[in-house]
């Protein structure tokens, strides 16, 4: 296996760990309980289920693989704080659906993606900049989502009583 | 810059930005909200301090570049839960400086490290098991370090009021 390979594997590695991580809370907490705050006065469950549900809609846009399915989620869980009177949001059943076709969505378009694919530019990166920076590409992405899902698993796992 | 040098730089800059933002925190709060428990009845923000700080000491030995240098915090910050009685639990002035230290620690030896060394197995594993399992190398390492950050920052930012 080459580096390439490997460390494409390795991003991928920690992406579905952290994935299964989430998918674990959700089967052991009930919609009920999606509804507490994290802390007194912090955001709730399922406005960090949906955020993150919302997030990873968007990267089919940031990879390429099309549109995002609920754009007008953006503004409830993205664009806007929690808003507890629980307006405009989407009850914690359906949003258990979104966020499983999401990541089943990215996962399909992964084990379509060569090795390349990973090191080409995400699609919010003007060719210029690519020059410049590199770094900044498809994979960078899956980094920092992953990393995104561990910080709010991290509040996550504060619903567990 | 050859794919293997761009996925080390990638691995480094979340590193260091992960690192950045737990300083930003320590820069932010005063000694006294570092007691605080960052939501009722959990983990307080000087446990997990003194847990990522006695995490990153141990990277030490992972990655082969020396001898832990607080191994006796193990227990208190690693093994063992929150003891909130604060027996055998340095002071939080203490552990800033423990934190820093670590980390520029690592930083030091990271920039004496190749792209090969990246991909060269941790201490913690055998030959026979990095023949079978290739990604569990030193870079492998970083990044779950890294997710294990993020992870507690997530907790952490509940300190803030």
């Amino acid at each position: 296996m080459s580096h390439d390979e490997l460390y494409v594997k390795m991003a991928l590695i920690s992406w579905d760990a952290h994935v299964k991580r989430i998918d674990a809370l959700l089967a052991a907490l009930g919609d009920e309980q999606w509804q507490q705050e994290i802390s007194p006065g912090r955001n709730r469950g399922i406005y960090l289920l949906g955020h993150l549900m919302v997030v990873h809609d968007d990267m089919a846009e940031l990879l390429g693989l099309g549109e995002k399915r609920h754009p007008g989620l953006q503004a409830v869980f993205l664009t806007n704080p929690d808003n507890k009177s629980g307006k405009d949001m989407p009850p914690v059943a359906t949003l258990r659906q979104y966020w499983s076709d999401a990541n089943a969505r990215l996962a399909d378009h992964f084990k379509s993606m060569t090795t390349g694919d990973w090191f080409s530019q995400h699609t919010r990166m003007s060719a210029d900049d690519f020059v410049k920076e590199p770094h900044r590409n498809k994979l960078s992405v899956l980094l920092s989502r992953t990393s995104h899902m561990a910080y709010h698993h991290g509040q996550l796992v504060l619903l567990r009583k």
